[in-house]
């Protein structure tokens, strides 16, 4: 399968992109929809903020850099990622802040209605915020399996909150059609893009979505813990108030008044100030991914899972694909439930093959298209059969559990 | 007054702490309360970080260069310079986001009471996060004159919010004194540390302190919008609720299951991933004011604002002085009340000489110990006393306000 890799390789549109990545030496990473790599345009530009706008401008750099300016900038180069207005998107916070504020929010504007409704095995802090606002008196937390979710869309529900690609199984959420189904049960959407913006197109406007958040170090390459995003509908931004009203969500922060009053737009979204070095980290993964383009890298995502597939199928490797097996119906992941899939993923690691392990039994690989070339696929499929096959996996070293899995 | 700076710096215990930052040339910094300046020692550890941690290591750091412990590693670092044992702190999210966490928290163990009193014109993002929670029926605010404090704390008060230093005038509560108050009430104290935290001893135990929060980008010189601190007194910890239960605050995040669990101790304070960028860079500055120690640190913070005010006084400058005049009632700064503070201090900035401004008449000027020298000073007070003879802030490019003030 090399030989056909290579070729791939060499066809492929995105071929240049690879090295706009500093990759370890012996590596095979498939595991960027848990961390993405580092652009190597990062560093550099870190260091210039660091030692240019924070050491040499300090204070200055509020206005003379625009860091006052980097939440809704960052967020508007997010914008087209995700279908949205560049007005419409702000960066800030964490995922799981963000889903607080726009839970939150969404509760506000549904008098009547307490129920958030979601599904069993969602991203845990997904289900974890609903339940804040649940010992807060002010939700109430409805898990319905995926299949039901329309036929659970009653009048009690204010919000649909889903995550549109599953974190373990990659399967997507149709946006047009629950968004639809929600709206038309006077219900309310959030979607959590997590796993979405920057691996497979997202048209947030085009389906309709009144809320969105997601995170920015995975396929957008932001750094480990980046600063998240937040998505409002711009129909929603006269009517939104979350409570984490900090001073820089207000209308007029300079002005120091006793009294909150919110900021016009996405900006009342914000809360503390914002984090600079973590910003200017994440747009230098924005801009790359916005510079090759969404289609462009849905497209070679697909491709290589594809081909990932096709590699284990001429190796013999039969594994159980918990994944759906149309591409056009899953993220950029592949992933399997085997019940030693913790001691597998640690051999491949020992061989130098990333990919993670999601608790209990699933061997989730990941295919940042910006970055993972078609021999790497090969090899990881190669490396996956000898493993398998070798039963090099049974070693105890490969058993004992790390603190992060 | 030069030649009395110079020996003063000669004999300064801190002198050589100047060099281990990076600052401008041409440049009197008094703003360090504001954004603190640049350790030397950043650029070095975050490139190590970048190219090191992120770039080869990638996701393997979250265990081989315990990312995942950070927030407790940078927390510990910062107890010793606020008077808390280790595991009572923790550094994450901002400062507003800390506060919203420790309030709801308060709230919650205070069934039957709902009020939260701080004093008008306390930092906004204090008075505001309190607003966000009474916008959710969960709080009432009630704001009283600082010297009216002790005698509003009645039956119905939950929390007492107070900045330990006050942001515009540098006053310094007397956090003994008012704790005591406060549970002679049966309410509980949180103490905004932003002001304190590396610029004046604080002892939250000593004084039986319920909760603090702080900021990581002033006297801890953590760069721009650097991750905040949260501190919970142990004996609260088994009680603590907080509302912004994400998925780092679990007891088991990589267990992925569906319903939250708080962590044991200050951890269940966490909620989204660790800004891991924003964390590395806190910590060199937290580990340079912890080498240098907090008592020699406000001993020359002291030393340095009684000097500047010798030094105006000497110059024949008569300025109206709002923070108290006894150094040991005040913060690391002196604030002085002028019609035109604003052009005033744009005249000073044009000067080389930065401090700033806070709406609406107020010229600011800090005095960071760890890099400011007393030559800095006596310039600063020279500058400061032409810049009012010549009447030179009376030019119009002195008026235009800029987006941050």
């Amino acid at each position: 399968m090399l030989a056909e890799a290579r070729a791939r390789d060499a066809a492929d549109p995105l071929r240049d992109y690879r090295a706009r990545f500093d990759l370890p030496q012996g590596v095979i990473y498939l595991d960027g929809n848990s961390l993405g790599a580092l652009p190597k345009a990062t560093a550099g530009r870190m260091a210039q903020v660091i030692r240019g706008e924070w050491g040499e401008g300090l204070i200055r750099s509020w206005n003379s850099a625009d860091w006052i300016g980097m939440p809704q900038r960052v967020g508007g180069k997010i914008a087209p990622l995700i279908g949205a207005a560049p007005d419409e998107v702000i960066a800030c916070d964490s995922t799981s802040v963000n889903l607080f504020k726009l839970i939150a929010a969404a509760l506000r504007m549904q008098p009547g209605r307490k129920v958030v409704l979601s599904e069993p095995g969602n991203f845990p802090t997904d289900l974890y915020m609903i339940a804040g606002l649940e010992a807060q008196g002010l939700a109430e937390r409805r898990l319905v399996p995926r299949e039901r979710i329309a036929g659970a869309l009653d009048g009690d529900v204010a919000l649909l909150l889903l995550t549109h690609v599953h974190y373990k199984t990659g399967a997507v959420f149709d946006m047009a059609a629950l968004t639809r189904a929600a709206h038309e049960a006077g219900a309310l959407v959030l979607w959590d893009l997590s796993h979405s913006a920057g691996a497979i197109p997202v048209d947030l406007n085009g389906c309709g979505a009144d809320f969105a958040v997601g995170c920015g170090y995975k396929y957008l390459n932001g750094g480990p813990g980046a600063p998240a995003f937040a998505y409002a509908a711009r129909r929603h931004h006269e009517a939104l108030e979350q409570p984490l009203t900090g001073w820089m969500g207000h209308a007029a922060p300079f002005a120091f008044s006793d009294d909150y009053a919110p900021a016009a737009g996405v900006d009342r979204l914000l809360t503390g100030t914002p984090p600079i070095l973590g910003l200017a980290a994440l747009e230098v993964g924005i801009e790359l991914a916005a510079e090759i383009g969404i289609e462009r890298l849905a497209a070679k995502s697909r491709a290589l899972s594809e081909f990932f597939r096709t590699c284990l199928d001429r190796a013999g490797v039969e594994l159980d694909l918990v994944s759906p097996a149309d591409p056009e119906q899953r993220g950029s992941q592949l992933s399997f439930r085997h019940p030693e899939a913790y001691a597998i993923c640690q051999a491949l690691i020992a061989r130098g093959v990333i990919g993670d392990f999601r608790d209990p039994d699933i061997l989730r690989l990941g295919f940042a298209p910006a970055y993972v070339s078609f021999e790497d696929v090969a090899q990881a499929a190669q490396h996956l059969a000898e493993v398998l096959k070798t039963g090099e996996w049974q070693r105890e070293e490969f058993r004992e559990r790390a603190a992060v899995t």
